[in-house]
């Protein structure tokens, strides 16, 4: 099989004109690497063209510094905004909880057996109820308890140790509190949430109510990056069931756990595999 | 196997009480009466029940008039309010169409199947586009264009024909007209139609447009009884379908159409074969 | 909210005769108990009738061993096979395990977060590498290696073990031994399997393997009781999902851990909650 | 928009090796041609590298035999199977139908609405049951009655009128009759049929009986090529729905209908969008 040490991820995006992906199959094949895989897509009326590619760097026949210039410059011909990924370099992920467990045991599960491509160094939240989970896998857990007067002070001690940690992407597995624009400035489209809920139905508090109410058949949840408009971040992957009149409300919340932990560990696998490119409101989830 | 003619159904809903089903099931057996099938359901909050029961009159030893007298009598008891449907009287079903095809090809192909337990005596529609289909099973078309002059007359003259052929249900398959409050008042929780969307997302006019801004990665449609207040009757069906970065709004409107054909007729089905009891803004679907 | 511990279920199967629900609600009626829910299946190829009652007994005006004698005349009047769970005795489950963490963790997770009514007094496994889990949750952890020689041997001990903690229900999570005939006959529909297939496609070994060489577009599992006749036990629920030729043998087995989970305990939730009746080679799930 | 008859479709096979993309690029950019949309897979165990690549030649700055020229040339250098489709020619389909309506009405109906790129100049039954169906679209309608004694000899007159007819597509839409290892031959990888059950499971005679014995949770379709091989062709597309002890035999039916067309559906577009390379007994669907 493949050695994932030696592949690379390649993210693109630029005006869309001919010879775009010519001009980057040239520049592997002239160095000796090999594609593995490739998507892209074409948004016509917005002229924009984007791109993935996952290559082969083990018969490389120049130095990554030597790949990156020719690369930069490549880019800077096509004005191409990019993002290339070493596979030797797993992404560095922040786990944040509050108190609800089914979110984090299933990330910790996928981790445990090789489903997600990273490291967690550290799990951040505003309990200690679930540090006992932490402990198992022996991850650091940190508590920074929130409250109305505390929020800013402790938020700027999580981004000092996100930052101390090196961490890539932060994931929300079911955190309660609401981030800071700060926060998420910090790290543009690197946080990901999961709503209990599809967008952009039943927005705001106590969604599997607002369902029950409201007597839908369907139930389902939406993984997103957060952004300062909450509920409104790009939607990276979204999940549904079945519901019926025969659902009472935890039935609604039972069968929103299933759906919300494989749709935020979907989410979450994207993201790590550098499938995923933000554009506007929208994602490409290649 | 069981002949559907000597088969009812019956739809029940009264405030929850001890002995319910057993009143009702003495009142089967007393008089010879075999039950086949039976749901039900309680809303404990509202201290509600539901009771759903087909039941097989082939060994019957009462006349139906005596039956109804006694299940008449038991229901003022219970405070029951109720519904008879026998199976020897088939529905009277008015498809409203406009230019649409896929909702009304697949409702005509499914009752020549046998899937839909109705008559079908007539279609409604403000345009002639859809005549030649209708023709393909001799089924009289009537064409009442609408203008904003003319809605409420024209309106008038549809009520006068549904009335003259004693139409049970009219479904709206693709209907591009708003009903008006009377029209809808003269059939309450009669009027089933096809939102092209789930509900409560993406009301209004272009949904899958708004979707596909949105850069969903799930479409579905809801079917729902028309009520005065648009897009907020009780749910009856919704499905839905993944989608993704590379559908078109074409692509999105092609999975919509079957998803849209299919919720529909599911929601037609269960309300031919007496599965419906609606409750507030809600539906129970037994 | 309704207290469940003032709860019984009710599970019966007799020749379809008239009068089978009269008969049971007015037993329950005349003792002055409420029924909370009611499913009802009539196979009417093969005359049979079957019925699930839920009730609530908090208003009994009987005493339980009373209410017993009334009900054994009543179900031997009418031929009925029947099985009654009182809600204030928590089935008693013994989960096997052997090296796959993705179950147990799921059927724990999901204990804990009150979606099982039951107790997990220990598991059983033929390996250690599991135990580190059943410790997070103080859950006894016997392990019997098994090896050609000693099976025998080692299913005697299980089994004495099982008696002796009074289990009602085994969940194979994964356990990758095949149990004896003796061992199934000593708890007849009452070991719950999961078949990492859907059955009956791909039976034996290797079945995501054997999906990979055939390029099926879905893969699936099965979760059935256990019979003697391996893989053709009655199956009690099953799962699916979309699968490509982009999907490697690892994503087959990485999807198929998701579905296995969810469909397991899918499973188990229904056995627990007596909502299953075993007929032939088929289950009746209410 | 893109006009889609400048545009054409290549589908490629060849042992993997580097600098394949770059070659197919490179020959598209040197003549001035858009790729519009790409995908490719590479098989590492078999050594196999699959391309569909989409290209729009509005700016082609040569003549398509130039092009061809050039493009057998480089397919030649690198040992590729390829296989070209300019949008300009429609691919011509030939439906077969016996007495089952839904597939050719689900059929016709998304030809209609512009779902299907294809010209239907024919259809063939051997039942003249379905022909006042064709007549609503004006699609000529042969009749081949089928005994076991002709059957031969009717299958020669229908390869000529397919040859005449310059048939590319043959989808099998429920046709009841097997076709002999000798038209089968005349079409490879060219018959689409869809089996109402999910494959491999339940194959032969009667599969929703065979699911309702063996009380199956799932019912499905399947759509594959038709082979020799009867029920082992490659399979395209696959669908599947929910069941339960509820569902009579005609309820299986009734679903496995909806499924089955619009499995079949999935599969003939992928077809005539050239997204489909076969590859031993499987296939490639982009």
């Amino acid at each position: 099989m493949m050695n994932r040490a030696n592949t690379a991820t390649l993210l693109l995006r630029c005006p869309d004109r001919k010879g775009l992906v010519a001009a980057v199959a040239n520049l592997l094949a002239r160095n000796g690497i090999n594609i593995i895989d490739a998507q892209q897509h074409t948004d016509i009326d917005a002229g924009l063209f984007f791109h993935r590619v996952m290559f082969d760097m083990s018969g490389m026949t120049v130095s990554r510094e030597d790949f990156l210039k020719q690369l930069e410059a490549e880019c800077k011909t096509y004005e191409m905004d990019w993002k290339l990924s070493f596979g030797d370099r797993k992404k560095r992920v922040a786990i944040f909880v509050s108190k609800y467990e089914h979110c984090i045991y299933d990330l910790l599960l996928r981790h445990k057996v090789g489903e997600l491509n990273c490291e967690i160094p550290l799990i951040v939240s505003n309990h200690e109820d679930l540090r006992y989970f932490a402990d198992v896998f022996n991850i650091p857990y940190y508590v920074f308890p929130i409250t109305r007067d505390n929020k800013r002070e402790q938020e700027q001690k999580e981004i000092a140790l996100l930052r101390e940690h090196n961490i890539d992407v932060i994931v929300m597995a079911r955190y309660m509190q609401v981030l800071s624009d700060e926060m998420i400035a910090e790290f543009p489209n690197q946080i990901i949430n999961i709503h209990h809920s599809t967008l952009p139905a039943f927005k705001g508090a106590k969604p599997y109510h607002q369902a029950h109410e409201r007597g839908v058949k369907l139930v389902g949840a939406t993984a997103h990056y957060a952004t300062a408009d909450l509920d409104e971040g790009p939607i990276i992957a979204q999940g549904v069931e079945d519901s019926s009149h025969a659902d009472t409300v935890d039935d609604l919340v039972r069968k929103g756990r299933d759906i919300e932990r494989v749709t935020l560990a979907n989410a979450v696998r994207a993201h790590l595999d550098d499938k995923i490119i933000v554009y506007g409101h929208r994602t490409i989830v290649f």
